[in-house]
This record gives structure tokens, C-alpha cells and sequence, in this order.
């Protein structure tokens, strides 16, 4: 990938907008000390928050569009409706060659539907997947699908297991990722059909990718694989559970700080390894769920995060261009295609 | 439900067995004074246990068998080698009407394998559910299928819905409790075509149910509702989630104490509060998963508990004897039995 780094931002997506996105942009941009940005949305309130940041003075490319996908925008209006928003336009933007990624905070729905139609999706691949990544006892544990498709069989997760096990090689720089199957148990003979199912297509298929077989719900935490692979109906379920165990435990630890006198004289003396706490399990740090199966990147930063959430979800998507993600899933994909279908021509013989 | 109170205990189901499983009735036995056990297993092993155990005097009857059910023993196979196994008998002395509940922190597939061959389904149901209850920020919210069944159709999520309903009302004592469908979104148009269904007859048929439509992950930790049902995979995943992601965060606390010698000192000024969110959160009294849907009181303690998680499942077993819960159960089903098939007669027309 050559310099300069184009990228496209969706300047009305998400709660805090535009706000969050010109802070995010300006903070990426001090990380990303060669990137460009194209910004699609309404020019009167976004150009004196542009001028307001330094460090994005001459980096950014205003392009007007009074046109905004709603929060609640059902997906198939937003594509017959929305062609000229700004999460429409910031995505056109990487399909024409104009950018590198794009990023947005805006509706899910909307954006990986107006991403799968402007972008496509990769040959030999039939679903895109959203993928995140997640806090875990030994550093990260990446999950897919995350919601966007409530029902899969068992080729979808095959491809979901390639095109993660591509995402945490290429762009998290593990040499060789291990790959596992969300189910109910270890065991082979338990768990759904086509869980079961594709867990003897990664096993019989020869591909490069180290299968480790069936993981659980708390393998997420610990850590046991480096992808974990599901449904988008279980994953998503996964996902918002994580997120209020999260919600319910830092809720009783500061409930317990504040129980007596005592205890919240205790606080005082336990702000530094709280602060720690608090650092680490940050969900900013993890704000960034990537389309994975377009032609394109696509980056879809949480809805309700702010500018340093943001930023990390522009980093996610700058990250993916610069290790070129797209031509090296696009080789492993070939090479699934072949091994997966071996027997093509075997149907004949009736 | 007349006094004395009997329950049948697997002496020799989970990790810590028969260990955890005496001192557990001996902790139970202070909490409820007219209670008395059936004690299954090897006699020569538990008449110590017992002996040593003061609160215990005059309230167990050992009942020898040598047949124990391992715990990677397939239900089929405990199922037809295990007629004489200290689980087997406890439970069937329930189905005998010798005992009012058992509890068993045994094997999982083979306690609800033989729990349903010896108890039965009650009328009305087509597949029993797992239940548990979780720690909220409301209080507790209960959740079911656990893992029982894998896949379900929208007539066993209703049936789970009136079963969790009754439970919660009954046995916690809530007077009108809420009922949610795990969903990955709270629109209508959203999630697997068995969970819209399931809600639209939540929605439909006269039920005394307070449905309160589409929940997410995360309202398992908001409490949002009382009872949220789900599938057996999804609920599994999500069980197992809860748990690795408390691990995570109580880890990452534990290690933000132990950064260096400067937060090692704030732990010690810091250990009352934690102590606090450590009782609040400790597993153990959350302990107790409830079999629904069975002609008779069968819970499942957590494998790897020790006595005073043991204590707290018998707790919940002896909760729904008290209240009388089968029967209360079985009204509530007759009524959805009798609500669901009004159209019953409607097939003839052709």
C-alpha cells in the first residue's frame, strides 16, 4: 500500500456526530502521520471543527452531502433512499479507487448493506461476516460472525473460519492463528448440524489454517484460540452478553467502593490500580467490527463511542489497508474455492 | 407441601463428591430445620462424612449402591448401565414419591437423560428446559434453555416462557413477572424466524404472562426483564460467556493490584470492598440449575463446587418443593395447552 493512506469517514454516522469523527480523525491522525481523509457530510458543521483541530490541517477533503442515514433507517430504505448520505458516498469512495477504507459509526444495518451493494463481495465468498475483537486472558480473542447473518450453514462458517484466521494473521501479525468453533461442548458428537458440519470440512479440507476443533462461551475469555467462529445469532447474543457482564461487574465493584464511609475511604487508596482496571477493559480499545468478505474495507466504529473510540476504529481500518488485507483474502479465498469443491464434477454419473 | 421436607441426594455426582456433597447438607440442614435426606452411594464412604458432621444426626438415610455415573459417561450409556448408580436411584426415589426433590452435581446429559426417563415430561411439554438464575443489576434475572435442547422450535420457546414464568413467580416470589425472548435486536422484523414466531404467539394467545417481546444479551446483566428464554445453544453460549468474561474481569482486577509494590499496598487498604464485590458476585450462590418441565423436582449443582455452593442448589430444590411447584406448574400448563390449540377442530374442512 503507498502513501499517502485515504481515508473515507462517514462524518454523520453515530450518536456523538459529526463531533466524534473530526476528533477521532484528528487523534488517528497523529498516529498515522501520512494519512488523508476524505470526509462526507454536512460542510457548515464540519468545517469549523476541521479548522479547530491542527493536526488535520491540510489532510482533509470536505465533501458536502446534506443527505443522513437515521439510526433507525431500515437497511433496504437506506439503499433506495440513500444514495447520496454520507455513509453512501464515504463508501463509493473505496469502491471507486478514491480510498483506501471507510469508516463509519452510523446504523449496521444500513452500512454493511450499502457496503455488500457498492463494494461486493469477494468471489468464493457467499456472506460477509462482522468481526471484533475482545479482551481476553491472553491478550485478544477475535469473534465472527457478530450479527450479520441470524442463520449460517456450514460453508458460511468455513469462510468465516478463512477470513478470520486471514484477518488475525495479516492484521493482528500472528504468525499462525488457531481457529474454533463456537459449540455447546468439546466433544464431536454434540452441538447443531451444521456446527458439526463444518467442523468436518475444516478438518477434511486442506486448508492452512490450524483448527483446533469446538470451543465454548468462555473460551472467548480465556483465550483458548485466537478465532472463534459462529452464527451471527449466537455471536451477536455473545457479544452483548460480554459487554453487560462487563457493565454488571464494574457496576458492583464501584457499588462496593461506595458502600460505607469506609470503603469509599478505601477508594481513595485503590484509584491507581482501578485506573489500570479501567484502562485495560476499556471497550474504546476494542472499538473497530470489521466487514470482512467485501471487496473493500469497511469499518463500522460503535454507535455511541466518542472521538478516542473512533480513532481506534479508524486505526483498525488503517491497519487493514496498510497490510493489504483485501489481495491476500482474496488468495486465501482462491485457495479455499478450489479445496472445497473437489467434487465438483462428480454429479453426473445418475 | 408437609413436613419433614425429603431430599434425595446423589452422593457421588461432581469433582468434589461425596465430600461436597455431606458438608452441603450439613450447611442446608441449618437453613431449613425439618428437612431430612436420602443419601445415595458408597456407604462406606459416606457414614463417615456423615458421622463427622454434628448437624446431620438423625436426618440422613444412607442408601449403599457401588454404581457410579462418571462424568463423561454418554447419556445413553448411563441410561441403560446405570439402573442401580446413585444417581439413578436418587431420582427415581423422587418418582417413587419417597423424596420431594433431588439434587445432583453430577454428570449433566445423564441427569437430565435419566431425570426425564424416570420423572417424565409433564403433559403439555414437549422438551424440558434447563434454567438458572444470574446476577443483575436489578437483582437476578432467570434464564432458560441452558444447553438442554439445541436447536427449538417457537412452540418450545412458548412452553419455555410459561415454565421460566412460573418458576420465577412461584419459587422467587415475584408477583407478575416479565418475560423477554433473547433476540439480537428489539425490532420485530429482527432475528431467526422461530424466535418471531414464538413472540408472535407470546403476543397472541391468552396467556397470564406479562411479555414484554425481544430481548438482547446484554439485558441479561440490566435485568430488563425476569425471564428471558432462549434456545439451548444460544443459552449455553451464553452461560458460559457470563462466566469467562467474570473470570477476565476479575482477573485483570486481581493483576492491576499486583502491578507493582505501590498498588500491592492499595490492595490492602482495598480488601473490604473487594471482599463486598466478591460475596455479590461469588458463583456458589447462583448454584442450582433447575430441570423444567419434569413431573417432578430435579436440580443440577455446578460439577465443581465445593460444599457451600452444594448447600445453595439444595436450597433452590427445596424452594420448590416448598412452594409446591409441580403442581403449581402443571395448572399453568393445562391453561397454555388449552389456549394454544383453539383451532384444533379448524383441520376438517377440506
Amino acid at each position: 500500500m503507498k502513501d499517502p493512506l485515504i481515508i473515507s469517514l462517514d462524518g454523520m454516522g453515530g450518536d456523538g456526530a459529526p463531533d466524534i469523527v473530526v476528533k477521532g480523525a484528528a487523534l488517528a491522525s497523529e498516529r498515522l502521520p501520512t494519512a488523508a481523509f476524505l470526509l462526507y457530510g454536512d460542510e457548515a458543521k464540519l468545517a469549523p471543527l476541521v479548522q479547530a483541530e491542527p493536526a488535520l490541517r491540510g489532510r482533509v477533503d470536505i465533501r458536502h452531502t446534506d443527505q443522513v442515514i437515521g439510526s433507525s433507517d431500515k437497511p433496504s430504505h437506506a439503499l433506495r433512499k440513500g444514495k447520496k448520505s454520507s455513509m453512501r458516498l464515504a463508501i463509493d469512495a473505496v469502491r471507486d479507487g478514491e480510498a483506501h477504507c471507510v469508516v463509519s459509526a452510523g446504523n449496521t444495518g444500513a452500512l454493511m448493506a450499502m457496503s455488500m451493494f457498492s463494494l461486493r463481495t469477494l468471489d468464493g465468498i457467499d456472506r460477509p461476516a462482522i468481526s471484533s475483537i475482545f479482551p481476553s486472558m491472553k491478550g485478544t480473542t477475535c469473534m465472527l460472525d457478530l450479527g450479520a447473518n441470524v442463520e449460517c450453514d456450514s460453508d458460511n462458517l468455513v469462510q468465516f473460519a478463512v477470513m478470520g484466521e486471514v484477518f488475525v494473521r495479516t492484521v493482528l501479525d500472528k504468525q499462525r492463528p488457531t481457529v474454533g468453533l463456537l459449540n455447546v461442548g468439546v466433544e464431536e458428537l454434540k452441538g447443531r448440524d451444521e456446527v458439526k458440519q463444518a467442523a468436518a470440512k475444516l478438518r477434511e479440507l486442506d486448508l492452512p489454517i490450524d483448527f483446533k476443533g469446538f470451543v465454548e462461551g468462555d473460551d472467548i475469555g480465556k483465550g483458548t484460540v485466537d478465532v472463534i467462529v459462529t452464527d451471527g445469532f449466537t455471536g451477536n447474543v455473545a457479544l452483548k452478553t460480554i459487554e453487560g457482564t462487563s457493565k454488571v461487574i464494574t457496576t458492583f465493584l464501584k457499588d462496593a467502593f461506595s458502600t460505607n464511609w469506609l470503603t469509599k475511604a478505601c477508594y481513595l487508596f485503590a484509584l491507581r490500580p482501578l485506573n489500570i482496571l479501567r484502562r485495560r477493559v476499556d471497550p474504546r480499545l476494542y472499538n473497530g467490527a470489521v466487514f470482512l468478505g467485501l471487496n473493500g474495507i469497511a469499518v463500522k466504529s460503535h454507535g455511541g463511542t466518542d472521538g478516542f473510540g473512533f480513532s481506534h476504529a479508524i486505526g483498525v481500518a488503517a491497519n487493514m489497508a496498510k497490510n493489504d488485507f483485501i489481495n491476500r483474502m482474496r488468495d486465501d479465498i482462491e485457495s479455499l474455492s478450489m479445496d472445497a469443491n473437489p467434487n465438483n464434477n462428480e454429479k453426473g454419473g445418475n
